[in-house]
């Protein structure tokens, strides 16, 4: 076979790895492509269609997950027999599919959970990995020590206390694969019986997480400052789990009286701690810098959890937690023997990032970007008039509207995706509804967007919602 | 500073990078390396000290993770103010270390959890990891599929059938962070109120999970079959974990009838499973091969776990669970929103070892290179004579000699270790106490010792034993 002469649409809406896709799974199963034979390779395809090769790979990834290639070694893709795919798609009709696609696409996208990733340091991260593979370096591909590498463990340590205030040894610091993985070890570190406090609206993974973990949980309402530290004390949990610099999805920065407030009431009892969750400390924009509520804990009341997932990217799988040393010591006896999570490798490399500048540089790149997004943003709102109030904006990478017009969270998203918009509504963060049910609140992710893009998109949702 | 000449002992007992490491802390210590003076690149002090660079870059980490050097981005390291370092050191010990470290260092190490790392396919890995990481593929960076991503499961599944028999689709199959982590989710999955039977004697680790993550625990004595199908159905257990391939410790290779016997005690009731840990089933060195246990499972009993630990390298941190339906239909419902813990980059690196014919080489190399040494180690052990049997050598890495001369396994092993020999006691896999008392046996792995050195250490043994 030589080419494949596909048509592709750059500007429609279905991406062009999945037109190409489409095209050569029509082809094959028309048999236009007959079984056995043999197809373009990724470099020759994507020169000839000119587009990129990842996209070529991931039309050729998708059809070789579906059975309708074969890939050989040294040899290339091969369009496979196909009636053998037969019982295999019968077998899989009966269930659901592992994850449900999107089916509406839109022009543009105001994610919440966004990560610039064309800013990824690729130069840099090949650079260090390929530092990292070096022939002799065989231990490395032992088993490493179950809380992480110590050189790892240590500029961690540097980085939180200079950059966080956060106060601990490396010692005290158990790198793992994200945070999701970081809070089941956590539960098994703490055990049975412990009530969760968490914030309401909060970060929905985290209730389901405990709530599925074998933790009782309940939620406790917010003010403008943060957790109700008199609720808290109501609620009869033991732990809560904050996010005190960045709450997340209200936005709002805890101020130091409530956390003192906080460490007040995790004091006053034995065995009550405080998760503090620093997801993206790392982007601020207006009021002087506050520590983590970890500084400021002289009595071991706090757990800090921090992640490299909104810094670098959700997918290199690197998070840490800060075990105050009660909690330290049940984690030697109870989960001491667990294997690390993270692979020594990726240890290293992230460590040679750290340590050679690299992290920093990122950071203070990152933090420019968000920085114009963010203020695009707000000027760009700001010219749509006044039918709205903003919070949440004076750090991370999402903001709030507040709609006080009657018009129902459902009522906007869909104005909005008629434009082609794509925003996200308060409610679904609610754990058992929304507490006021006279505004309504939309938010904003500016991370994942380009600031010609912020411009385009507030002006469609001008026209949709005014 | 220009170099630092250290009077390295290649053939001592403490590793290069240790005496590296000892030196320059001593002579920062007695300010003959004087505050703030730069040390040597590590190109530079491995090229001057002819050693390789890593062993330097473990002294310097090392040095580092003590605070008696420190990194400085582009510039290389710095001896460190060792004054700021009493306040550490302090707060430090009040602690104990976090790993112990082991004091005696021997010649000769026959760990049964040894794994060839002089092998590892660096060239391959270094040239799939930088093909991974190219410019445009941003799509890599973002948060994949929680089960791992479906080109790589796709790989897995393929292989699992021709390799293993193991029949599934690639939707059952979830990537995971090691063995450790896959054995937390699945309690997850599981939710609380199981009872799992372990073999006696087993690998302690998944003993400790269990035993650690809320479920009921209890162990059922082994035949020369493997787990007694009777005492399962008395034991009361839900749940048994098993190993047929290869069963760890005790080598025993499960025949198909005890493997029916199993399937039969899980299918008479509802709601119980076997887990097959098939965990070094690569190595097979006698009798035909038998599939693994879920290949012979017609009604979705059998919850497979297989992992890239044994066969390529542990620090990697990939495994892989096989769900039936139901179990999957759980973990959809209670653990499906929890992220991948595996890297997507380290997924599409293994994906491409695999599809473009890496691994199997890989595998056939491996299988060679552990053949050969277990022809070695077994032709050395006959040499010996007859004071005692020899159990287990017909797959994995280690075999077992069983001494009835009424020495005990304490005894056997200190006089081992008076030759600079390292072998291991059985007992210590017993989860309550060893059940022959007419018996000692000792352990010994190969994988991670080549011929010559096999020779000599049986050879050392001969002497200390006969």
């Amino acid at each position: 076979m030589y080419e494949l002469t596909i048509n592709l649409k750059p500007g429609a809406k279905i991406p062009l790895y999945e037109q190409i896709y489409a095209y050569i799974k029509e082809e094959i199963r028309r048999g236009r492509i007959s079984s056995g034979e043999r197809l373009p390779s990724t470099r020759a395809l994507s020169r000839h269609l000119d587009v990129s090769r990842s996209t070529v790979e991931l039309a050729y990834e998708q059809l070789l997950s579906e059975g309708y290639i074969e890939a050989q070694p040294y040899r290339g893709y091969f369009a496979a027999q196909i009636d053998g795919l037969y019982r295999i798609e019968r077998q899989t009709s009966s269930r659901k599919p592992a994850v449900s696609k999107e089916t509406k696409k839109y022009s543009y996208d105001f994610t919440p959970n966004g990560v610039d990733l064309n800013s990824f340091p690729y130069n840099a991260w090949r650079k260090l990995s390929r530092e990292s593979l070096v022939e002799d370096q065989a231990e490395l591909f032992r088993l490493g020590c179950p809380q992480g590498e110590a050189g790892l463990r240590n500029v961690i340590s540097s980085y939180l206390h200079q950059a966080r205030g956060v106060e601990c040894l490396p010692e005290q610091i158990i790198v793992g694969a994200g945070n999701d993985y970081l809070m089941m070890l956590l539960c098994a570190i703490l055990g049975t019986g412990h009530k969760v406090a968490l914030e309401n609206p909060t970060y929905r993974q985290a209730y389901r997480l405990f709530a599925n973990l074998s933790c009782e949980v309940c939620t406790v309402d917010m003010d403008a400052k943060g957790m109700k530290a008199d609720e808290l004390e109501r609620s009869g949990a033991d732990i809560a789990f904050v996010m005190p610099s960045h709450q997340y999805p209200l936005g709002t920065v805890m101020p130091i009286r409530r956390r003192m407030e906080l460490l007040q009431w995790a004091e006053k009892e034995e065995g009550r701690y405080i998760i503090e969750d620093d997801y993206d400390s790392e982007f601020r924009y207006k009021g002087k810098p506050i520590p983590a509520l970890q500084g400021y804990d002289r009595n071991g009341k706090v757990i800090y959890i921090g992640t490299f997932s909104k810094s670098i990217a959700p997918a290199i799988r690197m998070s840490y937690l800060v075990l105050p040393e009660a909690v330290h010591e049940r984690y030697r006896e109870r989960c001491g023997f667990i294997s690390s999570t993270v692979s020594r490798i990726d240890q290293m490399i992230l460590q040679k990032f750290i340590e050679e500048g690299y992290y920093e540089r990122h950071l203070n790149k990152m933090r420019a970007l968000y920085r114009s997004r963010h203020d695009t943003l707000l000027a760009e709102l700001k010219k749509l008039g006044c039918g709205f109030d903003i919070s949440g904006e004076n750090a991370g990478v999402h903001l709030l509207l507040h709609f006080r017009d009657g018009r129902s969270e459902e009522e906007l998203i869909s104005l909005a995706s008629e434009k082609g918009v794509k925003v996200y509504g308060l409610s679904g963060y609610y754990v058992d509804g929304p507490r006021t049910a006279d505004e309504t609140v939309i938010l904003l992710g500016y991370a994942n967007m380009r600031e010609e893009k912020i411009k385009e998109a507030v002006s469609l949702l001008g026209e949709a919602w005014f």
